[in-house]
C-alpha cells in the first residue's frame, strides 16, 4: 500500500538506476547487475524487545538483558543495519530495501518521520536503493521490518554450513557489551565482506547478531563439525569490560560478555589457515584499505561435533550455545 | 535470525531449484530466470486492523468497517495472497517469498505454527519458493510480513503511472462486500496477470487492495490523468448486495460497497480500446482458458485530471478517493 511514510522516505532521495519502476507503484522492478544471484533476507524489530522508544525507561545502569532507550531514528538505522549485516554475511553487495512500518496511532506521525530519517541515512551510506514499502497505523507498538536485497556471482556467496575441519575461526573486531550504545549504531560489515571475498578464501561465515557462542554453534552445526574457541584471543571489546564493571556481581566476566550478549554484528569466517593468516596481517599489506577491522584469529574448526573453549592453561571447556534466545511458548 | 517458524516451515517442502542457497542462512540467494527483471513488494498485516484472531469478536453481523475474526492460518494465506496480488499488478511472475512475524509470548507457538501452515499452502499454490524469514516474541499482538520477488522482462513491468487519455478500464471482476469473508481467502490474479500481459496490451495496472474509488484514482493521478467511470457498468459481488441487506440503514448501497470496500484484489488494467474489446470477448475465444476472471469495460481514461461517475441518466458526479485509510496521526 502507497503511503505518507514511503513518500516522506522518497520525497529527498535523486532516482536510482538500479530501479526500472520506482517505489510507488504495486511493487519495484530491480535491474540487476549482469550475471549476478539476487540474495535476499529480512529482520523485523519490535519495540519493547529489538528497542524501547525513549522516555519510557530510566536513564543510567541499564537493566539486566534490556536494551536502553532509542530514537525512532535510531530504530530506522538499525532496522536497515541488520538486514544488511546478514548480506554481509553472506559477501553480497547491497542493492535495494524495501520497509514495512506498523506505526501506533498515536504519534505514528513524528515516529514515521525519525524512521524514514533513519531508513534514508542507512540506505545513503551503503548506497542502497529504496525500493518501496508498507505503512500501517494500529493501536500496538512500532514495528519495522527491512527486507534487504543484494546481489553476488554465482556459486560465490558465503554459506554457514560449508565450515571444514582445520579451517581457522576468525572474527572481524571484538565483541561484548554492545547494550551500552553500540547495537543502536551497528555498522554492517558490507564494504569489509566484499574486499575479503575478492581476496581470501573463505569457505563459510555468519554475522555476530544473537552472541558469539549461539551464532558459533549454528554456523558448526550447519556445516555437520565442531570447534575449539581459544578463549585467550576472544577479542574483547572496552564495552564489554564497562558493563562487567557497571554490574560487577552478576558472575558474567568480560569473557562471558563477549561470548554472549550478541548485536555487535561483526563477521565469523571459517578459512582456511593460509587464508586465515593473510587476512589478519592484512593491514600491513594494504590489503584492506578503508575498512576498520581488527581481525583475530580465535579458534579451530574440528570434525568432532561441538564447541569447546580453551582456557589459557590449555585446558577445554564445553561452551553453551548461549545467547539472545528469541523465546516464545 | 533463524528460527522455529522458519524451520517449521521449511521443514516439509522439496528443495527448490530457484535457491542457490535456501532459507537458514543469513540470507537466501535467487537464481534469477535468465534476462529478467527482479520485482519486489512488502505488505504486513497486524491484528487488529487487517484481522482480528478468532475468539476475540463475537460472531454474526460483522461490527462495522472491522474484519471478522480470522484463524492464524487464514492470516498466513492473506499476508501471501496480498503480496503476490501487488506482482500480479506489475503482470510478474512469482518467485519467491521471505516472511517476517512478530508472535505473541503467549501463546506464540500455536501461531506461528498455523501461520506457517497457511503461508506454505499459498508458496505451494503459487509455485513461489519461501527463501526465508525472521521470527520475533513480543508482548505485542500478531504481525506478519511477507515480501514478495517476482521476475518480469525488461520493461514489460505494468506500472501505475502510464495510463493514457482514450484508454479503457478494465475490471477482472466483480467488487464489494469482501468483509463478509473473501477478504480472508484472496485469489491473487497471478496467472490471469501472466496470461493477459502474454496477450493484450496494456498502459497501466493496479490491484484492488483499498477500494476501486481510492485505487482508480491511485492509477490515474499517477499518470497524470482522470477518469470517467461508467457506474451501471461496475461488476457488483454479491457479496456486496448481502452486506448492504445486513446493514441497510447505513446508507451505503450495493454500488457504495463496490466502489469503496476494498480488498477484492481484482486488477483494474487501463488498456487501449481494441485491446479492452479484444480481453472482455477473450472467454468465447478460449484465450485465458483455465483462468476464472469476469472482465468487464467500466470506464474510460480522459486527459482531465479527476475521477467522475456517470449515471444511468448520463449525468455525471464526481467520485471521492475514499477507501480504506491507514490513519495515524
Amino acid at each position: 500500500v502507497e503511503t505518507d511514510f514511503v513518500r516522506w522516505l522518497l520525497a529527498t532521495l535523486p532516482p536510482d538506476d538500479r530501479l526500472e519502476v520506482p517505489a510507488g507503484d504495486d511493487a519495484a522492478v530491480l535491474r540487476p547487475p549482469g550475471n549476478r544471484r539476487t540474495v535476499v533476507t529480512v529482520d523485523m524489530l519490535t519495540e519493547g524487545v529489538d528497542f524501547l522508544l525513549g522516555g519510557m525507561l530510566a536513564q543510567g545502569e541499564p537493566t539486566s538483558g534490556f536494551p536502553p532507550p532509542a530514537t525512532a531514528e535510531q530504530v530506522g538505522r538499525k532496522a536497515v543495519a541488520v538486514s544488511l549485516s546478514d548480506l554481509a554475511a553472506m559477501a553480497a553487495r547491497p542493492e535495494a530495501i524495501v520497509v514495512a512500518v506498523a506505526l501506533p496511532r498515536q504519534g505514528g506521525r513524528a515516529i514515521a518521520d525519525e524512521v524514514a530519517k533513519g531508513v534514508a541515512e542507512m540506505a545513503a551510506a551503503y548506497d542502497v536503493a529504496i525500493a518501496g514499502g508498507d505503512t500501517n497505523a494500529w493501536d500496538g507498538p512500532l514495528v519495522v521490518s527491512v527486507t534487504a536485497i543484494g546481489s553476488v556471482s554465482p556459486g560465490r556467496a558465503w554459506r554457514r554450513d560449508t565450515a571444514l575441519p582445520g579451517d581457522l575461526l576468525v572474527l572481524t573486531g571484538p565483541l561484548g557489551g554492545s547494550l551500552l550504545g553500540r547495537h543502536l549504531a551497528v555498522t554492517p560489515r558490507c564494504r569489509e565482506a566484499e574486499k575479503i571475498a575478492a581476496q581470501f578464501a573463505v569457505h563459510a561465515a555468519i554475522d555476530m547478531s544473537d552472541g558469539l557462542a549461539l551464532d558459533c554453534t549454528r554456523l558448526l552445526t550447519a556445516s555437520g563439525v565442531g570447534g575449539v574457541l581459544d578463549l585467550p584471543a576472544i577479542p574483547i571489546h572496552p564495552d564489554a569490560v564497562r558493563l562487567h564493571n557497571l554490574r560487577p556481581g552478576d558472575g558474567r566476566g568480560p569473557l562471558a560478555h563477549a561470548l554472549g550478549d550478541g548485536e555487535d554484528f561483526e563477521l565469523l569466517l571459517a578459512m582456511p589457515p593460509e587464508a586465515a593468516a593473510a587476512f589478519v596481517n592484512a593491514d600491513q599489506n594494504q590489503l584492506l584499505a578503508g575498512t576498520s577491522m581488527q581481525p583475530a584469529v580465535i579458534g579451530t574448526v574440528v570434525a568432532e561435533p561441538g564447541l569447546y573453549g580453551r582456557q589459557a592453561d590449555e585446558t577445554t571447556v564445553p561452551l553453551a550455545a548461549e545467547g539472545f534466545d528469541h523465546a516464545f511458548d
